[in-house]
C-alpha cells in the first residue's frame, strides 16, 4: 500500500490561489490552522502522540521520546507568496508515508520516531525565516519574535492571540529539543543539482553561508520635468547601478546575489526619487567569497554615498558528519549536495542536534514559484530513501 | 497696503506635515475642503461673485463675465506628496494680491477680472494631472475621471460623493470657458532658469512636449539562494539596466528622463523578481528629441523583452503669441522661458483659450519638495508684474 498519494492530495487545494496557481500559506492564518488540523488528524489516525512545543511546532511521536531521544523527520507546511506545492509539504507528507512504510515492513523501532511540522519556516508573514525552530532553539528571542510585524502592521503577539494562543508562553524549549536525538529533513531540491547528476535523491551536506543587507540611497526630491540632469540627485540611479554591480560581483566571485525588494520614495511618476532602498541577499559555498561579493557591492553602492547595513548573517552550517556518513552507507547511490537555502534542519544543527537532509529532484530547478515540481516517481523514491534511513536509524526494537 | 503677506500666512499651515515639513494637499480631502473655504472667504471679502464649475473649480469674478469674457488669473491649491508651499498657492495668493493692487490704484476694469482655483492639478491622488481643467475642457471625459482610483481603491466618483458633490454633474463646461477671454497663470519656477538669468520674473512661452510610459519586464520567480546566475530570469536586471539607459539617452538627446515609480513582484528579499514595472517620464524642448530619447530607452528595454506602453503624450503647448507679445511689452525686463512642467494654463491653451504664464524665481531650483522656495521680495515682484499685466489687459473702465 502506498499512502503518499492520499496524503498529498488531501492538502493539494489548501491555500492555493485560483488565479496564480501558487500557494499562500502564511503563519497563523486560517489556512495555517487548516493545515495544522490535517497534521493532527494524520497523527491521530496513526496512533501517534501529538504534542505542541512552546512555539506551536507540532510533534507526532511513535514511542516515548522522554524515555530515550528519538529520530525525527518532517519539515514545514507554510509557503512563500505564490510558492510551489513541494517546498515544505513534501517533507511532511513523506515523513508520514515513510513511517507507514516502516509499519508495513513490520518494524518496531528501538528508538522513538517523530514527525514534525515546523511553523513559519518561510517567514513570509513576519519577515524572519525558520521562526518556529529559531524560537525553540533560542536562536531568536521570544521578545524579538513577538515584536515582528506583518505587512498590515499586525504583530506576531497579536496574531498568536487571534489564533487563540498565549504569546506569553512562547520561548526556548530545551525539553522538546532534548527528545530529538537526530533530525533528517526531506525537501524538494531548489536547484538543478540532481538534474545535472541524473539522480532522484541526494544527501544534503551543508547550507551555504548567507546574509541579507539593506542599502539606503539618498537623493533630493525634485520635479521630473523641470530639473536639469546635471542638477539632479536621483536616488534611483544609485540603486540601479548597484543592482547591476551586485550581479557582476556575484559572477566574479562564484556566488549568487539578488535584489528582490526595493522601496522608492516618494514613488511618484513625475517625482525624482529622494530615497531608494534595496534589500540584498548574497549566498555562496565559500564564506570568504560571499564576504568579497558583499564588499564589492558595498563599494559600488558607496560610490553613491549609500548606507549599507547587515540585517542578518548566517555562517556555513555543516550537517552532522557521522550522520551524513551513515546516510551515505544506507543510500550508496545518493550524491552529496550543499544548498543555498536555509532550512529548519540548519537551525537544529546550529543548536547542536545531529541533523542532515535528503533532497528530491526538481525537474524545473525552480522553487518559490508555482513552477516548482517533483515527479511522482521521484517523490516515491524519496519516501523509499527516507524509510530506509529511518529504519536504520531507529533500529529494530525488541 | 500689501495684502500678500496676510493671504500667504493664512494658508501656510494647511496640510503641512509636521514631520517632513512638506505639504499633503490632496483632492477631495478635508485639507482640500479647508483650502476651498479659504478661497471662498477671500472672494466674499472682496465682494467678488463666486461660482463653481462642473468640475468644482472655483471662480471669483469682479464684473460680469457673461456680459463680456474676462481676464482670469490664478492657479491651484493642491500639492504633490510632501510638496512645497509655492507650487500652485503662489499663483492663487498673487492673484488676489494683484487684484487688491488694482483697486488700490483706483482702476475699474473695462473687462471682468476673474480669480480661479483649479482642483486636482497635481493628480497626486487620482493619478491624472490637471484633472480640474481637463474635465471642463473635455480633454478628459467625465467617465474616465469618475473611474480613476486612489491608492486605497477609492474612485473619484466615491470621493466626490464623500465630499458632498454629485458625480453625475461633472463634465465639460463650455459656459464657464466662454467667460475666459484670456488666462495668465503665475507660478513659482521649477528650475534654475531665472537664477542663471538673475531676474525675479519671467514670461512663460511654452510647455515642453512630455509623456509617460509604462515598461513591463517579465522574469521567472525562483529561489534567491539556490538558483544559479546562469539559470535566472531576473526582472530586476532589465529594470536596472533600463533606468541607466534612460539617463544616458536623455543626456545624449538633451532631454530629461525619470523613473520615479517602480513595482517589483513578488517583492520578497529572497525571491528572484518574476516581474518588474518601471514608469518613465520623458520631456524636452524639442519633440523629435523626446521621441528619440524614448526610442533609445525602448530599445534598451527591448533587449530584455520588455513591453513598452505609452500611457500619456502631450505635444508641445505654445502659449498665445499675441498674449506673450503684450506681456513682453508690459514687462520689458522679463525674459522668455519654456518649461518642462504641465500646468492648467497649458490645458486651457490646448482648448483654444489665449493663455500665458509668469514665473517667479526659485532660489533653490527645487520643486515638488519642502525645499521649494521663493524670496518674499521676488514674490512681491511677481505680484507687481501680475498687477501690471492685469491692469493693461482689463483696460480702464468708464
Amino acid at each position: 500500500m502506498n499512502s503518499f498519494d492520499a496524503l498529498w492530495s488531501a492538502i493539494a487545494d489548501l491555500g492555493r490561489s485560483p488565479t496564480s496557481g501558487g500557494y499562500r500559506r502564511y503563519a497563523l492564518t486560517r489556512t495555517d490552522h487548516d493545515l495544522r488540523e490535517w497534521f493532527a488528524a494524520e497523527a491521530t489516525t496513526r496512533g501517534l502522540d501529538l504534542t505542541t512545543d512552546r512555539m506551536g511546532n507540532q510533534w507526532a511521536w511513535w514511542g516515548d521520546p522522554d524515555a530515550r531521544p528519538g529520530v525525527v523527520t518532517g519539515s514545514h507546511l507554510d509557503s512563500v507568496p505564490d510558492g510551489g506545492a513541494y517546498d515544505g509539504p513534501l517533507g511532511v507528507v513523506s515523513a508520514f508515508a515513510a513511517l507507514d512504510r516502516l509499519r508495513e515492513r513490520g518494524i518496531t523501532p528501538a528508538r522513538p520516531l517523530g514527525v514534525v511540522n515546523f511553523g513559519d519556516e518561510e517567514g513570509a508573514r513576519f519577515g524572519v525565516a525558520c521562526a518556529g525552530s529559531r524560537v525553540i532553539t533560542g536562536a531568536m528571542s521570544a521578545e524579538r519574535a513577538l515584536g515582528l510585524t506583518d505587512a498590515d502592521g499586525v504583530s506576531m503577539a497579536e496574531a498568536l492571540r487571534s489564533a487563540g494562543r498565549d504569546p506569553e508562553s512562547i520561548g526556548a524549549d530545551p525539553e522538546t529539543l532534548r527528545r530529538v536525538g537526530a533530525f533528517v529533513e526531506l525537501h524538494v531540491e531548489q536547484g538543478r543539482g540532481l538534474i545535472d547528476l541524473d539522480r532522484p535523491v541526494a544527501i544534503g551536506t551543508d547550507i551555504w553561508p548567507h546574509g541579507r543587507w539593506r542599502i539606503d540611497f539618498t537623493g533630493e526630491a525634485n520635479h521630473a520635468g523641470t530639473t536639469r540632469l546635471e542638477d539632479r540627485h536621483d536616488a534611483m540611479i544609485g540603486l540601479a547601478s548597484t543592482v547591476l554591480a551586485a550581479r557582476a560581483a556575484a559572477e566574479a566571485n562564484g556566488c549568487v546575489a539578488t535584489v528582490g525588494k526595493t522601496q522608492i520614495t516618494p514613488g511618484g511618476v513625475n517625482a525624482i526619487p529622494s530615497a531608494a532602498t534595496a534589500w540584498l541577499d548574497v549566498r555562496g559555498a565559500d564564506e570568504a567569497r560571499v564576504r568579497t561579493t558583499v564588499a564589492d557591492i558595498a563599494a559600488a553602492a558607496g560610490g553613491f554615498d549609500a548606507a549599507v547595513r547587515e540585517e542578518s548573517w548566517t555562517p556555513v552550517t555543516r550537517f552532522d558528519d557521522q550522520l551524513i556518513k551513515e546516510l551515505g552507507t544506507i543510500l550508496p547511490d545518493a550524491p552529496l549536495l550543499g544548498t543555498g537555502a536555509g532550512h529548519d534542519a540548519g537551525i537544529l544543527a546550529g543548536a547542536g542536534i545531529p541533523a542532515a537532509m535528503l533532497f528530491v529532484r526538481n525537474p524545473t530547478g525552480i522553487s518559490h514559484s508555482p513552477a516548482e515540481f517533483a515527479e511522482r516517481e521521484d517523490c516515491l523514491a524519496g519516501v523509499d530513501a527516507l524509510a530506509d534511513v529511518l529504519a536504520e536509524l531507529v533500529g529494530a526494537g525488541s
